[in-house]
């Protein structure tokens, strides 16, 4: 079952999805192109926000959560395109080391852990999750409300001078971080350099920005638009940054406010353009960090209550440069927050049905496997704004 | 629906899938290993034959027909497997001259072009058909049986020395070919130097031998058996080579029957080994070309007459090293002859509902999806063996 919205069947969004499909052939292979000059992430996961009038990423995701919430007629899918990955970044690694945030109560995440170990494993890995938590001294086997099971083991130093992360009985020549680093970077994880790190230590919250991300996001939506004869503004998520805001010492809060106006003043100047009826509104986030931390809405009391809008929140999810499957966040709880992983937050994942890769030119550009092909190529795009973003990051001497 | 082989169940069979099964890792990080060392062909089918008590290759097709008789569902791996193929051979391909065999009334064939022809557009490709036939002088479009429409161009040299292949108004950079040269390789097709040929021509049943193939694949059974500690007898189908061999002239008759004898022989004593009561046959191949041109069965009348045996065909179709799908092949009217493509035939292709990637440790050896990994597994090692088998056969200046 997928949400059906209205609003989002009729106007530009049409047209652009329309668009994407006439011109599938030469989207596939400029994305084909663009990742001979540039290396996808690992893994990614992105945002995606459709008002019905614009389709574009809201929130770009290097260590996805949410494998446990695809189709699971996907799953084949997720295993060929690690398989793909694996081969690209650590072809001879026999043992993986899978490390994964800090929740041991958020059952949504553990299952998106264990799920995503699976899919490792398939690729034939011995993949084996080591803790960061202090609390976790022995090899601890959680039980899934899916069934699943779960063993955390602690994460320790390894090797003759203890370069290597590894657990017990256990070295791994690559480790998976499915941890964002929002709190920086652990001791226990500095100063490893004798194995592969997958995604590198600078693709964590510590040293990302998401004006960086957009920043990098406009420059792959101008040349995608040019590419296929479209505005850019369809698919680009208006920005502006601030520096340091501290609400609580009210610092910051004239250029958040003027930054606010100027993006609102832009954005009617553009609704009027296109004779979009609904009132714009900014969200407001924190440069770095996942979680919607610091995240509000400013926007009328009458688009706070409208549901419908909370309901447009996608998220496909992808391996290399695939797309494996996407899912609907329903969340009449926390409409505007692109948290998926908080605990105990009341979202319901809704798992496309069909794949993103299979457009059908004799169905309408609404139909299922046409719009999640039009979102699939914009998540791709996020993806490949991603990779330009860790390529301007990477350290100079790597 | 997939026919149950009560005789599968039981014995020898079991044994090597549940060793396949308890050392999946092992196995997908051996089959990744051997890909850092040899190139997998663009494409291939294996036809598997399970024997009940022996699993192993009895043809491996380097121009693959049948992506038709595949389940559906596996059509978003089947574009996933070819991005990966395209992007290693010819990233920046735009347009792809597809070339199949000269059948213009086999439905089946034709069903499974336009379906190849589909899955190849979907990674972002304009793929044409070009055809050798001489009939075809301009455009034909052809309605087939399951709704989809192939149209076939003339064949035709273009570029200032005439070095390149192409049609009326299309230059394609690589060029695909789903012929497999059994009748050499045409003038047209000679001395094009300008495009990637996929794949190259020496795969062609002008130049294979079957006798190479599978000698190539003994070596890979070997090396595979050693790894995951089987009998390789298991999984190799025991084979002899004679030369000449002419039935109207019965010249090297003397040849085939020592040869038949030696196999013979060898195979009751491993019968005996084994405890296996049926009783041994052998099929006489040509050494060159498909079609089971000049296939016959050399056993017992009441053998001729099992049907069961003859419902023991598969067929593992794979993209690049992933395998994509399979079907079984039910033919009662031709069942020992691994023929797919021969005009009126009557077999009824019965497609895996599970795919061949995702083994269930907690279900029996023989439930669908861990049966399947098996044959995906054999499979792979055909096509490993298929790579050597052309590296050893490519040119010297190549």
């Amino acid at each position: 079952m997928v949400p059906r919205l209205t609003t989002a069947l009729t106007g530009p969004l049409l047209e652009l999805e329309r668009r994407i499909l006439d011109n599938d052939t030469l989207v596939e292979r400029w994305l084909r192109t663009q990742w001979l000059e540039h290396t996808p992430p690992f893994y990614t996961s992105v945002d995606l926000r459709n008002a019905g009038f614009k389709l574009a990423p809201v929130d770009t995701n290097l260590f996805p959560g949410g494998f446990n919430n695809l189709n699971p007629a996907f799953l084949p899918l997720c295993v060929q395109a690690a398989m793909s990955a694996i081969e690209k970044i650590c072809p001879e690694a026999r043992n993986l080391l899978l490390i994964p945030e800090n929740h041991t109560r958020n059952q949504f995440y553990l299952m998106n852990v264990a799920r995503l170990a699976t899919i490792l494993h398939r690729t034939g890995l011995n993949v084996r999750i080591g803790s960061l938590l202090p609390e976790i001294t022995a090899a601890t086997t959680l039980d899934l409300p899916d069934g699943q099971k779960l063993t955390l083991e602690p994460l320790k130093r390894i090797g003759p001078e203890g370069r290597r992360l590894g657990l017990e009985g256990f070295d791994p020549c690559a480790v998976l971080l499915n941890n964002d680093l929002s709190g920086g970077v652990p001791e226990l994880l500095q100063d490893v350099n004798e194995q592969f790190m997958i995604p590198p230590l600078w693709a964590g919250w510590h040293v990302r920005r998401k004006s960086l991300h957009f920043a990098a996001y406009q420059d792959v939506a101008i040349s995608f638009a040019a590419e296929i004869g479209i505005d850019p503004w369809l698919i680009n998520p208006e920005f502006e940054v601030c520096g340091k805001v501290n609400f609580h010492e009210r610092a910051g809060e004239e250029c958040l406010a003027a930054n606010t106006d100027r993006l609102l003043q832009r954005m009617r100047a553009r609704y009027q353009e296109y004779g979009i009826e609904s009132e714009p509104f900014v969200i407001v986030k924190a440069d770095a960090g996942t979680y919607g931390m610091g995240i509000m809405t400013v926007k009328d009391a009458s688009e706070v209550k409208n549901l419908n809008r909370k309901q447009r929140n996608k998220m496909a999810v992808m391996i290399d440069r695939y797309v494996v499957g996407g899912f609907y966040r329903v969340n009449t709880a926390r409409g505007i927050d692109e948290n998926l992983n908080a605990p105990g937050m009341t979202f319901k994942p809704l798992a496309f049905e069909t794949g993103c890769t299979l457009p059908d030119a004799q169905l309408d550009p609404d139909a299922p496997p046409n719009r999640f092909y039009a979102y699939g190529v914009v998540a791709r795009l996020a993806m490949l704004a991603a990779s330009l973003e860790l390529e301007r990051a990477a350290p100079t001497e790597q």
